[in-house]
Formats: C-alpha cells, structure tokens, sequence
C-alpha cells in the first residue's frame, strides 16, 4: 500500500495518482500559503466541528474523535506560537493541518477528511472568516461614525458654506455636514449587514462537486459551527465565491466613501480654504520643504479607493467565465478579499482619529463666512413667499448678484430700495432672511441644514449608535 | 426685469448670473439629454407629487396647482408621441420639461420648481427609476430560473458528470447541476432586493445641499411617491449615488453568473463534449465555413460580464475622489447605471429562450458516461464505510485508478481479488458502490446529486418561483 | 440550388446550414449595427481593394470586379446619404453592406467574399478605424498642448505656488506649470503613435482562422490600403483585439491626465484659491441657487475617466479567457473602443476651449503670494552654500517657520540677527534668497520653474507642435 | 540646534516643523516599507550617483563624497545580508538608508540629500526598478515564446483543428497554433520595449515640485545612471507615473494573453477535447477524488488576468483627479506596480515549463480529426474555382453538410454523383481537395496554416529569438 503518510509531512497526501512532481518554482506557484495561513484558525474550528458530527454520526469512533481533536488542539497551539513548519509543497494552510495533525496522531488523522473535500471545506473557511471580518468592519465603521457625531457636538453649530462643485453654494451648520458622513457610513453598516446573511450558510457536505455517498449530518456540522443554514446544492456551493465579490464590493464602495471625505478634508485644510485644523500627528512634512504640513493620512486614506476597486475587479473578473464545479482559479480569491478588508479596517481605524484630533478653525471661518453669497438662495426664496414666481425669484437675484459683486457688497448691503426697484415686494424683514447666521435659522423641512434638525439627527445617530 | 423666459425655450432659466453662452460644441459636451430622456416619466412623476405637496402646503394655489398639473400631462402626452422637441442647449430632460411647461402654461410653470432643485430633483428621478429597473430584473431572473427548473423537470433525472477543473468529477443528476444555476440566480434576486430598500427613499426637499428655508411637507411628497421614508441629510442626499454603484454591482455580479453559465454551455455544446443541443434559433454559422453551428447568443451572452465590470469599475471610479455635495460629474451616473440595466434585462430573456430550447443528448451521455472514472470516490468511500481511513482509502483507489486505465478498464471491471489485494476490506456488494448510475442513488447528505435531494430541491423552487 | 439570394436582403447568406431562425428579441440581440454602422466607410474600403486584388489574382473578371466597385460606391452613396435601409437582421455592417450590394449586382456580388471570412473582414475595418482614429486623437491632443502653450505665452512669467499634497510648496512661473501639462499630453500622443504601428496591419487574407486554399495576393491588398505589412499568422489575426486594448488604455491614461488637470483648475477657480478665471462660457449656474458659477465643463471632463478606466476595463476583461480563434464575444469590443475615442475627442475640444479662455487672477494671485512660506526651501539651500548639512538647514528652517508663523511674519521679516542665531551662518545677502520673485530667479538646473528654464521649454514645445 | 540627528534613528529627518507625533498604528499606516524594501539597490545606485555629481559640482568636497560612498555601501551591504534594522516609523526605505547613512557617517551624511527631495528621488527609484524589471519580463516572454517554438518543432506537422466559437473550423498544422501564441506575446515584448523608452529618463533634479536654486549637474546624474536623457519639468517629473500605468496594462495584457492560451489548454486537455497532454508535474489531483488530474497550473495562470486588470484598474483610480504635484497618494503606486511585474515573471517561467513538456496527443488526434466537416470550406473553395460564386458555394455545401450529417457521412463519403447534382461543376479532382490532411497542403497565403507557411514563419521566429 506504498509509504506511510505520516512519514512524509511535504508529501500531498493526494498524490498517488500523479507519477511526477512539480519543481519549487511550480510547487511556490501553486502555493497559497502565503495568503490562507490567516484562516488558520477558521480551518481548525471547521475541522473540529466535521470530527465531532462524523463521530455522532457513527463515521468514527468517539476514541478516534477525541485523538483527532487533541490533535487539532495541538496544531493550533504551534501555529498560535508560530512553531509549525509550513512547507510551500504542502500548498495552503488546510493541507498544512492535516499533514501535521497525521504526523501527530497517526492514520487516525486521516480520517478527518471523511466525506469532506477541499472544496467544500475551503468554502467554510472562507465564510467563517467573512463573517468575522463583517463583524470587525462593522464595529470600525461605528467607531468613525461615532468620531463624527462627536465632532458634530464639539463644533457642529458653527455656520460653514455648504458646496457644491466646489463652490460655495448655501450655510449650513457644520454638524449638518459631518452627519453626512455618518449617513453615507451607516449604508456600509447596512450592505455588510446584508452580505452577511449570504455569508452566514454552512457548506460542509458538498464533497468535491455532487456531494457524498457517505451520510453526514449536516444540520450537527452547521449547528456547530452557529450557521442558520446549510447550501441546498453541493456544485453551487463549491464553485459560489458570490460572498467574497459581494464583500469587496462593500470595502470598494467604502473605500470611495473614504476618499470623498478624505479629498473634502484635504481641501477644507489647505491654506486657501482653511476651515479646518488636522492634527500634527495625522500630518508630515518634506524631506526638502522645511514649511510644510501635509494632510498625509487623508492622501492614503483617499488612495486605498485604488486598491479597494482594483480587487474588486479583479475577484470579478477572476470569476468571469469560470466554469461552475470548483476550479484552481479559485484558490487566488483570497488575494482580494483578504487585503480588501485589511485595509478598510486600518483606514477606518486610522479615519477615526483623524476626525477625533480635527477641530473647525472658527475664527477663520467666520471671517470668510459673508463671501460667496450664501443668501442668495433664501432672497430668491424671500420673493416666493412674496408671491414671485420661483424661476422669476431666481432671475432677479441673478441680476442683484452680478450688481453687488461689480460693487464689492454683500446682498445684505444692497439698499431697500434697490432691492425693490429689482424684486418688487421687498419688505425691511427682508434682512432676517439674508445674512448666513439668519439663513440657518430658517431653514424649514427635515433634512435641512439648521440647528432644529440637527438636534434631531444627533439624537437620532446618538440613540443609534450606543 | 429682464425678457419673459417664456419666450425662449432654448435658454436656461438660470442663466442670468452669467455673461457669454456656451458653442454647440461645449453645449453638447455639457448635455446628457441622449441618455437622461429615458428618465421622463420618473421626472414628470416627480413634479406632479411636489407640485401637489406644494399646493397643499399653500405654496402655490389650489388652481395654480391644477394648471401645472394638466400642464405636465400635456408635455408627458408630447413625449409619449415623440412629439417634444429636445433642443441639446436645455442639457437634460428636466430643464425640457420645465422649458416646456413653462412654454404652455406660462409664468405659474415658473412656480413648480420652489424649493426644489435639480439636485434633488435628479436624485429622486433616479431613484424612482431604479426602483422599477430593480423590479424587472427580478422578474427577469425569476423567468431565466423558471426555464432552469424546467429543464430540471424535463431532463433532471439524467445522470451526467459533474466537473470540477473541467476534468470529469462525481457523477450527478443533471437537474442538480440546472438547480446550481438557479440558486446562483436567487443570490442576484435578493441581493437587488436587499437593494431595492436603499433605492427606496425620497429626496425631495433637499435642495441644491442644505436644504430650504420654505415649509415643504417632505413626509406628503414621499407618500405621493410611494417612499416609505424620506432622507434624513440634504448634502447627503444630493450626493450619494451608492445606490447606483450597488445596483450596477449586482448587474456585474449578474453579468459574471451568465458569462459562467455560458461557458459551461458553450462547452458541453462542442462537438467533443457533446452533452448539449442548442436550438438552431439561438445559433448562428459562419460567413465562411458552410458547416459551422455556433452558439454565438451564449457567447454574446458571456462577452456581457466585461460591459457589466467595466460599467461598475466605472461608476465607482467617477465618485472616487469627488467632494460630496453635488458636483457635475454625478451627471454621468446614467451612462453607467442605464446600460448596465438595460443589458442585464436582454442578455436573461434571450437565455431563457436558450434554456427553454436546449436539449440534453441523451444518447451520446449515456455512451460516455462511465468514461473518466467518476465512481473513484465512491469507491474510497466504500473502503470508509469498512473502515478504513479517508486517506488512505484515496491513497488505495488512485493507484486502482492508474492501473485501470493503463489496462483500458473501468472500476466496475477490476475483478473481485485484485480490489481485495489492493485494499483489503472488499466484498461483492461493492458493485452496488460502482458505476456512475449506482452512485448517484447511494448520494445521502442533503444538497448532494441524487434523486433525493433533487426532488426536495425542485419542490423548494417551484413553490419560491410560483 | 435554393432561393435566389437577391429575393430576401433580411436573410443572413450563410444560413443554409440551420434550420430555425432568431426571433427579433434575440435577432436584435446578436446585432451589433447601432454600434458598427459608423465603420461603413472602412468596410467598403476593405472591400474594394479586395475586390480589386481578387481581379488583379484572376480569381474574379475584371469585369466583375467593376460590377462590384460600382455597386459598392452606389451603396456607399446611400449610407453617406442616410438612404440606406439597415434591418437588424442581417446584424453588423459587413453584412447590411454586402446584401445592399447582391441585390444591386445580383449574384456576381456574391463573389466578393472569396477567399474572405467575416473574421479577417472585421479585424481589418477596426484597423482602418483605429488608424484614423489615432490620427484624430495626436491632431486634439497638440491643439490642446498648443492652448496651454499660449496661455503660458499670455501669463506665463506671473510667479505663482506650486503645490505638493495641496499645500503651497515653491513658487514658480505659472508658465512651468502650463508646459507640466504639456509635457503629459505628449506622452499620450507618444504612446499612441507607438500603438499606431501595431494597428497598421493588414489582416485580409487569413480567412476564418487557418487561411485559404485560395491563391490571394495578400502583399497587394495590404498595399492598396497602405499597410505597411500584413499579419503572419491567420489564428492570431482574427482573433487578436490587443491594438483595440492598447488605443482604449491610451485613452483611459489621457483620460486620467485630462481629470488631473480639471481637479487642479477646478481647485484653482474655486473662490477661495481664486488663481483662475475661467470663461463664462465653460461654466453654469444652479438651478435653485442665483450666485452660483461652476466650472461644469472641467467637471465633466474630469468624470470621463470613470467611463475611459471602465472601458478599459471592460475590454480587457472580456478578452480574458477567451479562447483564441474568433469568438461572438469579439464583436462587442466595438462597445469599448468606439465610445473610448469618441469621448477623448470631445473633451480634447472643450478642454482647448477651456484653456484658451482663461485667466489668471494676477492681482489675487499677487495679494496671497507670500503666504506659506514658499522661500522656505530656498532658505535652507543658502545655507546649503554656506557649508551647513542641507539636513541641519532644512531642520533649522523649519523651526524658523514655526517661530514666524507664531509671530504672523514672513521669513524675510524675521531680523538678520535672528537667522544668525538660529543658523550660523547668514549674511545680508540672504535677502536675495527670500520672497518668490527672488526664489524664481534664482531657480538653477533645467527643468526647474524659473524664467531661463521657461524660455527654453517654450521655444521646445513652440518648434515641436508647429 | 535641537538634539544630534545621529542619536535618533527612527526620528524622521523633516519632523522640525510638526509638533505631535504618530501613534504605532498612524506610523505604519503611512509606511510603506514592506513594499518599497524591494527597491533599496535602486535608491543607493541612486544616490551614490546624486553625491558623485555633488561632489563633481563643487557642492560637497572630495572627501564629502567618499564618506558618503563608503556609508552608502556599508548600509547596502547590511541590507543585503538582512543585518539592517527598518523601524517602521521610518516610513520608507529612502528615510531607513538616509537614517542608517548619517548614523554611520555622521552630519557630512546630511549633505546627500543637497538639492534633492524625496520626490524626485522616489520618482528616480521606481524608474531604475521599472527599467530592469521590463527587461526581466521581455527576457521570460522569449523563453516562453522559445518553449513554443520548440514545441512547434517537434510536433508541429500534427494536422489538428483550427477552432472558431470553440467549434471545429478548419484544419491547420499543429505548429501554426503554437506560432499564434508567439505572435501574441511578440506584442507583449514590443509593448514594453516601447514603455522602457519611457521610463529611460533621468529625474533626479526636479527637487520637490519646482526645482532647486542649488546649481546641479543634472546631465551628469543622468549619465553615471545610464539614461539618455533627464525630464523636463519639474512638476511634472515629480508627479508623472505614466510609465508604471503603462508597464502595469502591459503586465495586465501579457496576463489576459496567458489566459487565453491556458483556457485553450485546460480545454485541450480536458479528457473530452484530448488534443494534449500535460506533463503530471503541472497538475495535480483531488483531496476527495482519487482519479483527478486537474491542470491547476493552467488555472492559476488563467486566474492571473483578474490580478493583472484589477492592478491596472487600481493604479488608474488611484491617479484619477489627482492633483499634480506630488501627493502621498503616489506612495501606493508600488502597492500594484511591483507586484503587477512579480506575477507576471511566475507565471511566464512556469509556462514555460508547461509548454515544455507537454505532448500532442497524436492517435487521439487523428482518430477524431475527420469529425465536423473541416473540410468545407475547402470544398466551397473548389467550387469557387469552378467559377460558382463564394456565397452560392458556401450555401450549397451548407446544404451537403446537414444532409451528411443526417446520414452519419463525412464529405469525402458523398458520391460524385450527389456532389454533381448539388453543385454542378464537380471532377473527380474534388478529392484532393477534401480530408483535412489534403486541405492543409492547399493552403495557399502567407499567414496560413499549411507546411509551407509553418517553415517560414519558423525560420522567422528561430531567428528572431535567438
């Protein structure tokens, strides 16, 4: 029956159908370790559960069952310590287990493999590990969202210009703005969320493609290991990488949320905009410009939307036009889905202490707060209340805006009567709509950027954030 | 006051701040009227719902109320015929049809957009376009699934290779391997659904970014609209467009799943593998080679995935970087959102046509079936269920496998002793253990390839599809 | 011998060998006429010459061949014309083309695909088109070079900050800055030449995938179309879509430069950096906001690298896995190049427009000159002269900056005794050193952003793009 | 002065002006040391040429420029054996050789970086790598294009279908398919080739955005480093990473290259297509199916193209509305460059040995080489000869086919008679012109598939690469 197994750790214990082997410029190609040592730990827990269910099952003894877990136990220790050998021949980390925990308990071990293929039991390591990066990812998107409602409580009620294009475009109370970020933030919240019921199914005893002759307990393997429920069909559970697409997917999106409010902090912090204060400790200078202070953080942080878009590409486009059944291609998913979330959980991390450190640079914004006319609208609006028709509102303020910037004023410097041969129906509590300390007063609906609503939403985020 | 705006229907209402007017070539650089036409119905929708809320709120008259609504009827009626000019100075479908109103129903069309703006007037068409865009493409995937299940029905119980590596794998019921389609369809399904509920939120009231200092009743808009809920952030409600990238998402995602259907299709319908007719219908020849039958829809059908991550890679792209707060770019969002859709919808109706015409070829199946030794597992089960372990019981029936087929023989051939001998623990009911058709009757746990769990599974979709 | 061709232009010519027909949806579906109508032009090109050549080999009369030249021009005079009726059914161009020509000639017209499949036939129009393509593009790109060029022309010796992280770094003259965009552009048209000689081969001639028994005269037909060679290797050939990959890159690179330049210009319009003017013309105002003007134009180019990288992408993805020999899928690569050049060349138009309008803001640029610090670095280069380590001066300088930035002072208003202090070795001369203008001057190496190294750069680019 | 530089070694050199610190996570969130490690030999051959130009400018002495060549050298000498401590707050390997120099060589080591900054240098680091690294790839792209030829050689006269949509189209020799490839990758070599002149350019003297007022030799430091010639523009220069968005699209093309060809080869050697077979040391089996013999190495090599574009993609994301002027977020770029490069050189070696050891399969060849009418298009292009019309030809033997088809016939089979009456002119020299083995002899062109053609374009390509 040729050598024993348990001689030879770098030895596949697959082999004996193949009469040569690769070189190690192939066997490193092949390898995967490199990457899916990180699951070693989900490997272990989805071994235990499988001997545990393949002995109440009867597939082996209780003995056998307790030697393989002692077994797993021990493995799981050296890896802790960093004790264990992996050789690249081995491939990945689920053939690394399993040639040390034959070489320690013996053939025994090798009845773990019983009715399991790689396929189906790389599928399991993969969404006990996306369940556990959810989980972590969730609580960093918090923590951020968190550092902004606090900001917003800090210095939220100091009146900013609100922009569009890069304009200034209406006031608004700075908290109003910073809980844009936590609304944009809380739908990452919710698609991981979402992900995580497709993640959250058990794929053991789906073999190698069309299942197994031997009779599982599939519902015990789930149970075990805290799945609601297992795959209906064994092809699609080996060949279904859907999970981890839909995982980059949601790091992608949020990596794109981070670079807008990256690339929004870096221009409020130049020293043309100057609304805001970074903290030294966020920021570096040049190797040859000894005057500088860079927003460095925010940089990278807005960069990883690179990365985190690229892998979603590629793990697409890996998948595009793989044939259903499991395939090797299979094997370099973990190259997105690993580093996709690594770095979502850094940048946030690191986001949140940046926004925690920021402060508003109030004397500053409010010295500029007047340029721009950031009243116009609410003029405009003044006049609908005055019966003139919106786009006629909207015209005539046009009009009063070319005059008042070719004479260097303010709208709320435009005499009364100005204002009337222009508009009409102007009356003196016109100067209660100009101005953008007055604006904000008034603004009405709920969503709006005013003092009103933001007390509502801060209670509304503080409640749901604790 | 400057001339009747009524009186020029080729210039933008808002034009009065600035001085010189675009060339026609930057004037169709800036306009995206070629694509945002489609959105017409959503816009007039829309303003007829602001237009009542504001009437109701006494912002405009009861009878101003009613004459713009007959009066947005009447331009809708003009589009429906194709009977509205479009000229490319007004840039988009909005500015046509409040050009267009304000055209017919005079000075009081002037009034509709009060406390509106079209940044959140662009955000709600949208939304209420990809509320029904999402809905068809459900019943699309359901349709596509239906043809599936009923090719499982039709042929289901025939006994086919599963493939992994594209090498014969495990024998299976070729219904499981029909129903692995469908489950990867139910994925797409809810996660549009799960989709769907970000979609389904109203934007009205928004403003330009902070909102409006006038007494809108956002709550009445949102129920005119059918929104169970309206925004809670006006900057971040004219900014996000999340809810486009994630629609585009799942249309990659979709797109992915067909290229790999399709290519498993466009494989087993080659002459060498020959597991699959298609109907000549969806087939074309060749311009050249007189005898050529090729499955140029599958093929069409799987060139899709590359529009649909391309589109996807795009839209995430555009909002990379881009300060929130509306910014002209956003403007593009349709080129990648209206496609992506559109092609989903046409690529699963032509591949339900596909399914509901293939044929599996029974005969030549049958004739290659036990070819590539799909009962090795089963064997090494077998040796499991005496005992011995997994590893070495696979380690046994690969060196049985080379043997066999150095000798040109199946398993099913290897005679009584030389099993024994190899293996030790072989009795005669091991036939029951070989060949592809006994296999697949001994598949136990659920999910497997049998006619078991086929059943239970055809049951589940034809009760989810109902 | 069947019906007579010429009786049915809606049925595909090679059709003999299947036996149901596409219904419109799918009909539809395997059309690709709305994308490859605009290569008309190149595929009657095709065809003459090959006609031409099929005559001058003897395998077609040179009668024949003038009923056939005759009856293309004809067709091609009704396409011109807009005369030309295009049913979906007969789904690209070269067969809408070659029908159009049948039922004018009648079945000599069916000589003109001798020794020709639609494989090689389609590869050589796209390489018609891409030839002219390029052309177009270097033609937009030096207009575009030569607008920068001129605005460094008008403005070029004002002394402005350059930038690193956004952050005021050195000053320099504006015209530098112009001529770094320059510089960027040229590579685009550098790499698009490079593509330009792997487009420019002929294809005619490989037949379907293996060649032809047919004795084509290949070199002539590469010749009447001005290919310099023709391809090697018929399999390659027609399945072979790099130089469409390689055109879609350049111009999703151009496309990333155009978006860096409008990121920066939009940056400097904005009313607090307040460098640029930019014309009224190539900007828009807001729908609900009077005051504003945005730079809509710059926006909309700066979002075409979304849909330069998605096409891009979704080329490349398409081909991946593509077995070689021509596939359906190839006939959407049009989808990709076609509107990839299309886009570039019109923002290439718009951007010209842009620069050739704009102004620098001399007075505001002057007024906000010397702050941050821009001589910081020369500073410490004095130093450098004066025998201290640049890192000590570099390190002294910066607590300098700290110190003037605390005291609100510029550094040449720190006292002489001070610097002597702080760095040793400073004499009155440092004077020199300090203030931009003074910076500027003395700017050393080329390439650097003084006036000397301007001068020499424009006379460069003056002579190059002449 | 502050505290001695030298006693710090993990202090950045630059911090003088900032007063907080990063905490560790901030710290190695804005390294990149385990990236940019990679390229320490470039940054020392870097600046050992820097402070040689130094020197030889008068700018530090004689003495100077030893110190700090000794320094340099000892430094790489301990990073060559491992023996060099890289705190991570050093951020980047230019900071740890800085540091690690003036540690050793005191203040004179602070004279290196006189007139440079890390902005150039960087530039100049990544250049120098990307220069070797593009011979590197066109060294293993000729290895690989010499493993086909080779395998063209040996059996390369094999008559094998030529297939279209994956179907059987037309015969050619063996040899001619595996020509393909290498035309393929020819384009791949010149591709970089065009790319490395590029990057042949000198940056060093561009300091960090505007240049230098310190009067350096820039022509010198482009020679002692082997470039032709040195940028332009300073701004330019210190933001352009043109040249590795290029090297990563041509990585990605060369990877969707290697997937086409290992689609085609997995398929190949799949047991139902037969045409190769695979050297047992590229594949191996399965952990639950004993019979397994999969051509992983095939797949990951496939799986390799969603790597490739995604890092492409990345790249292009991350440059998209990137101001010019460095910013951190250039520190990324080596996050898809390196590795882009790095997958690309495994995955050409083990290719390599792929195509060296795999074998046609020749009795399964020519077993199945009559089945599916290769011959047709020969025999429509006998009729052509006759004089019939292609397109009547084509339709005629359409017809023959289907009813040879019915009659379970090859073409060869069907009486003169029959063929006569379909077709009108046919003799009986019709039979050289039927059987695949007769259709390759006709080919005619250059660029097809007969003996003719294969000695010639091998005696190109022998030469070529030799």
């Amino acid at each position: 029956m040729g050598k024993n197994r348990s001689e030879s750790r770098t030895e596949k214990s697959w082999q004996s159908r193949l009469t040569s082997q690769a070189d190690a410029e192939t066997a490193s190609f092949l390898a995967s370790l490199d990457v899916d040592r990180a699951l070693w730990r989900y490997d272990i827990a989805g071994s235990l559960a499988h001997a545990r269910m393949l002995s109440e099952s009867g597939l082996i003894t209780q003995d056998e069952y307790q030697r393989i877990r002692d077994g797993l136990h021990s493995v799981a220790d050296d890896i802790e310590h960093d004790r264990l050998e992996m050789p690249v021949e081995l491939e990945d980390i689920h053939m690394v287990i399993e040639a040390a925990l034959i070489e320690r308990v013996g053939d025994v071990g090798g009845k773990l493999h019983t009715g399991r293929s790689r396929n189906d039991q790389v599928a399991l390591d993969l969404r006990l590990w996306a369940r556990d990066a959810i989980d972590d990812l969730c609580s960093r998107v918090a923590e951020l969202q968190r550092a902004f409602v606090d900001l917003a409580e800090r210095q939220g009620k100091v009146v900013i210009p609100a922009y569009t294009h890069l304009q200034r475009a209406q006031p608004t109370l700075a908290g109003h703005m910073m809980l844009a970020y936590v609304e944009m933030l809380q739908r990452d919240a919710d698609r991981l969320t979402d992900c995580r019921r497709r993640v959250n199914v058990c794929t053991l005893g789906s073999g190698a493609a069309a299942g197994t002759t031997l009779p599982l307990d599939r519902e015990r393997t789930a149970e075990l290991l805290g799945f609601p429920r297992y795959s209906r069909n064994s092809i699609d559970a080996t060949s279904d990488r859907d999970f981890l697409a839909e995982l980059c997917f949601d790091c992608a999106l949020l990596s794109v949320h981070l670079s807008r409010w990256a690339e929004d902090w870096i221009i409020f912090s130049t020293g043309e905009f100057g609304l805001l204060v970074l903290d030294d400790a966020y920021c570096t200078s040049s190797s040859m410009m000894p005057q500088k202070k860079n927003a460095d953080t925010l940089e990278l942080i807005r960069a990883q939307a690179g990365g985190g878009i690229g892998r979603l590409t590629g793990l697409l486009t890996l998948l595009k036009s793989l044939p259903i059944g499991y395939s090797r291609d299979l094997q370099d998913d973990k190259r997105f889905a690993l580093p996709a979330v690594e770095a979502c959980l850094s940048a946030l991390k690191v986001a949140a202490g940046v926004v925690a450190t920021a402060r508003l640079d109030e004397p500053r914004i409010a010295d500029a707060l007047e340029d721009g006319f950031l009243d116009a609208t609410s003029l405009a609006e003044y006049l609908v209340l005055k019966g003139v028709p919106f786009r006629k509102a909207h015209q005539v303020v046009g009009g009063l805006v070319v005059r008042a910037e070719r004479e260097g004023k303010r709208l709320a410097e435009i005499p009364l009567e100005v204002l009337r041969e222009a508009a009409g129906q102007v009356d003196a509590d016109v100067e209660k709509h100009l101005g953008s300390a007055n604006v904000v007063k008034r603004y009405s609906p709920d969503g709006s950027g005013g003092a009103r609503q933001l007390l509502k939403q801060l209670n509304y985020w503080k409640r749901k954030l604790d």
